[in-house]
This record gives C-alpha cells, sequence and structure tokens, in this order.
C-alpha cells in the first residue's frame, strides 16, 4: 500500500501549501483542473480514462497514480484499463514501459487495499461501483 | 476540405513506401498499432477517443486530424469532442492551444464535407453511424 | 510580414470559434491564460519572457511568434531577446534551433513592420514604449 | 533539508566524474551552460528566472531545484517565485502540478535553512540580498 | 528537390543572422554543435545515426533532415537507415510516424538528385563514398 | 550494485505482470520491441547505441540504464559511451545533465560489478566480448 498511500498524503499537504500562497492564476488553474473531470458530454469515467492515456503518454508517474485510482474508483475494469494502457503504449512507444510498470504495481496495491487478491493484477471486471 | 484531403494522400502514399521497404519491425510495429484500436475491452469508438487525448497532450498535428477523422467517423459528437479537447488542455496546457486551433479548423472541413453547414464548429450531438 | 499577419489571423479567427462552442472549461482555461500575464509579484514584460522561455524548449512555433511579439510590444530589446533565445537553447538542446531560426524570422517581420530596417536582426535597445 | 543536501552532494560528485572523462564536447556544453547564465543584456537574476520556467514546463526536478535555489540566493521573492510557477503551469499544464509540488517542498527545505519558519511557503517579499 | 533545398537555404540564411547577433553563449552552443559531431571514440557516420534517432523520437523534423542527408553523405544505406528508423519508432511509438512519413520523402528527394531512380526509396547498400 | 539490481529485478517482475494480463496488443508490443534491436542491416550492438541516444533526449532513467547495460553488454567502450552521451547531451540540452549523471552511476555500478575499479568511470576501451 506503500507507495499510493505515501502520493496520496504528499499530494494533499503540498496541495494545501500551494493554494495557501495565494497566488491567482495558480489557484484559478486548479479550478479549472477540478471542473474539467466533471460530467458534461462525456461522464467523469470517461475523461479519467482520456486523463490516464494522457499522463501516460506524458510520462508523470504522479498523474498515472491519481487518475488510475480515479478510473478504479469509478468503475473502469483492469481488462479495460489494459486497454488504456495498450493505447498509450502504442501512441507513445517504449519509452511509456516503465511508467506501465509502475502503473500496474499501483493498480496492485489498489487491489490489496481492497482486500482482494489478484494474481495477475487482473480483477473480472465486475467492478461497477464507486468505490 | 484542402488540408485534411492533402494529409490523407500524403499518409497513404507514404505508408505504402515505408512497407515497401519491407522492414521486420517497422511492419509489425504498423501492425500493432493496427490492432491497438480494434474492438477490445472497450470499444472502437473510445480507444479512438484515448488516442486523440494522447495525440493532443503530444502535440501531433497529423495524429490529431487522423483521431479526429476516426472519431467522427464514429459517432463521437461536438460536445463530446470539445469535451475531449477540455482534458486534452488541461492536461497539457497552453502549447496545446495551437493544435486545438488546427483540430478545430479540421472539425470544420470534416462538416463541410459532409454536406452540412455547421457555424460554430458544432453539431447537434445526433451523428452516430459510420459515415 | 506574410508569416506573422497569418500567424494572427487564423489565431484571432480560431481563437472565436474555440470560444464560441461553450465549453466551460476550455472559456475558463483561456481566462486563466489570460490573467496568468497580468502584473503582479511580476510584471507583464517579465513574465512574457518566461512565457517565451517556456515556449521555445517546449518548440512550439506559434507559442513562440506570440510571446515574442509581446515582448517587443512591452520593449523587450534584441540583446535581451537574444539571452532569452540562449537559455532556451541552453536548456532545450540543439533541437530548440530550426524554432530559433523561425523565431528569428518573426522577429526580423515585426522590425521591417515597424519601419525600419534591421540588418542583422538587432535593434538598438532604446524600444521602450508599448508599440 | 535532506531532499535538497542529497540533491547538491550528488550533483557536486557526478559532475567531477563526468569532466573528468574529458570528452571534449561534454567538457564546452558545461563551459557553455555556465556562460549563459552570467549577466550580459539581462541580468543573471532573470537568467535564472528564465531557466527555471524551462525546467518547469520541461519537467525536470533537479534543474527545477537548481535554479529554484539559484533564484532564492539571488533574491527573488516567494510571491515572485508563484508567478513563474504560474506561468509554467499555464503553460505546460497539469503534468506540471507533481514538479510543482516538490518546488515547493525544496523552497520550503530553503526557508528552513535560513533558520526562519515559513508557514505557508512564503516571505514577505524582503529577500533582496544575495544569500 | 523542393523540400529538402528550401529546408538548406532556410537553414544557411537563419544561421547566418543568428551568429551576426553576437551572443557569447548561442555562438559557442553553435560551435559545441559542431565539434560533437567529428571522429572521437566514435566516427562521424555512427554519431550521425544517434543524431538521426534522437532526432526523431524528439519530432524535429528539421533535424531529422540535416541527419538524413549527413548519414546519406556518410554513406549509410537505406536498409541500414531503416533500421534507425525502426528504433525511433519503437522507442517512440506512433507519434513518430508523421516524422517517420516526411523522412523517407526526404530520402526520396536526396535519390532523386543523385540522379538515380528508387521505386520504393531503397538503394541496393553500395553507397559507400562521400555522396 | 543497488540501483541496477533493484530496477533488473522490479522490471522482470512487472514485465511479467503485464504480460500475464494477456492484452494481444501490448504482448504484440513487447514483440516488436525485442525484435527491433536483434540484427538487421545494423548489427546489435550499433542498434543498443541508438536506443541509447533515443532514450536519454527523452530522459527515461530507465530505459537509460537499460540500454546502458546493453551497450557494455556488447562491448561498447566508455569513450564510445562518453560520446553517446554527448550527442544525447548537444541534441537534448541540459535538461538531459540529470540523466547523464545517474547514467555515469550506473556504469559505475556495472565496472564496480565486473570487479575492477575504474576511478573516473572510464575503462580502456579493451572490452570487447559478451559480457
Amino acid at each position: 500500500m506503500e507507495r499510493v498511500d505515501e502520493f496520496n498524503e504528499f499530494r494533499a499537504k503540498m496541495n494545501e501549501k500551494i493554494l495557501a500562497a495565494d497566488n491567482r492564476a495558480i489557484k484559478r488553474f486548479f479550478g479549472v483542473d477540478t471542473l474539467t473531470y466533471e460530467t458534461g458530454a462525456l461522464d467523469r469515467k470517461t475523461k479519467e480514462m482520456l486523463g490516464l492515456s494522457a499522463s501516460m503518454v506524458l510520462r508523470c508517474d504522479d498523474c498515472i497514480i491519481y487518475h488510475l485510482l480515479q478510473c478504479k474508483e469509478l468503475g473502469v475494469t483492469d481488462p479495460e484499463l489494459y486497454d488504456i494502457f495498450s493505447v498509450a503504449l502504442v501512441v507513445g512507444g517504449s519509452i511509456v514501459v516503465p511508467h506501465l510498470r509502475r502503473a500496474v504495481a499501483a493498480l496492485e496495491e489498489w487491489h490489496e487495499k481492497q482486500g482482494g487478491g489478484s494474481g495477475g493484477g487482473m480483477d473480472d471486471g465486475a467492478q461497477g461501483s464507486l468505490g
């Protein structure tokens, strides 16, 4: 559970500090960022999937973990996640692979936290409710 | 219609030449690329949307046009496209904007080609069949 | 004058279309973008210089032209511009060079438009007022 | 103090080893890098700010820490730093956020090292002398 | 012949202007750049091949054309070029493809200029002398 | 020896998990990746050198370590490696430097593992056999 928890804690702590600095453009950017993933023409789940593929090709581990967890909370199954991974891998090339490895490690942590085993890091696709 | 047609023609011509060079790794890569967007756990439409968001944050105009056209052929509505654009814009920042402009220009070309006007580059979301 | 004028015209036309699509996140992002370059702890001139160096290392020609013109309107001298170019070149490497060439071409266009010759693309540093 | 000190130590040790390898192009590159930030048409402080914004959009944590520390030593205030952060964030998008978090953590370390508290990671802007 | 000649002409003209601006760091960077590709532990041919693969994954068309022409002048055969392309494609992913298309178009121009036809953009590998 | 061993172990473990997920596109991509570095018109050694320069400019530490180790196993000498580093540094700019530092640290680990000291991280160029 370590890596994911550590990430979430650092993320929350630093976001608070950043917002406390009270820079208007930064604060508004954070607001737009939140707004972007709200249901619009596309639902949140699809948007988080788009955020995940974008984060993978840009090779941002923290962004990948964040969107991966959101996807799981919104019911994206493991086979669906691997399809997202495949698009990111083919678009972004083998330099995406190290990030894919860490994404799969984070996915495993998520499964362990859910209390269920998950041999190959795959669930049965029955995960449909919000966390 | 110019930009999109020109792109499609150059794309087809050069792909043929590349494959004619008969480099095994390149040919297989092209095969994997095709396979990636076929229906799996996710359907083709969702995969093309993922390909579009990935292409936008990587700022590849040709890739953007390609996936944009695929999205339209697979029934992605304009408001849905703009939602994809918004995720790419927020993830990738203002350097995505010039590519967004060219994406919207390509979208307009697509609409004109369909024979319908489209003032603000928006359709009514009723576009559901395969082109 | 061609490249710069063409850029400005396309930019204005497409921005209008993008905003007309009325996607909330995109519209707000455009708002944040404008806000970012307003005088805060740093003045507009310094911020545009920062925007220019960021655009150069990210190799976005349209962004470079935009911030370059803003810099000139705000009184950044040519020797100062070349100092910005040097930082971007050393940070970003030789792949920045093609963009540097096009930046210098745009700078020349700006000088020609001002009605003054500028042999080597350099002014005397006396350019201090807004346009 | 940990992260910043560790970075500085590793940086110094490895730079020494790299230069000891005696590759002419690499040695000269290091020379050009040093030269680039010396006062020219722009002063060192402005150049370090440009180096910081460039490093942030390219998402290089070590480069960010380096330029951040240089900025502080040269008297850049925290509100000015946050203005630099805002430009980098808007130009580079939300993938810059994880690096912004680590930049703010490094800034905190710097303040602690100076012996002064700094609740929200902000000073009063009165920091004008060379470290 | 158009694209390649146009590139070479613009490149030469702008390089001259850039150097005329007399910015010390930029001039020295250009010097280091030249030095880098001179024979050292590796010969020029291998270094140009490395420059080509680096340029392709960074998706810089002008850099690709430049190193491609250098490779051909130094005797890199077409099958060898395609092997370089394959490494760049697999490392960098499908976003490299549009640049690969333009690289193959430039290679064709080079062959036409040599006076020989080259249907599929391939020579027989016998091209060993300096242009 | 730590960093390199840890990398190799994590790499092997996660690759296994990724392949176990049985996503066809991902599995085929891994196959193409392997194929790409096999001897073709260019030999494996040259291809690994190309993979290294590409990985350095894309700033992927894991990819750099992997190709660096492959290069050493295939007999690339340290002076040759530094020539590769120099091309990557000049093409990619100073943001490559932190990755260069870590590459040199990995190279040192490799030398230590071989049982020989290597003061400045340089061997005599006599390393010609496959590990």
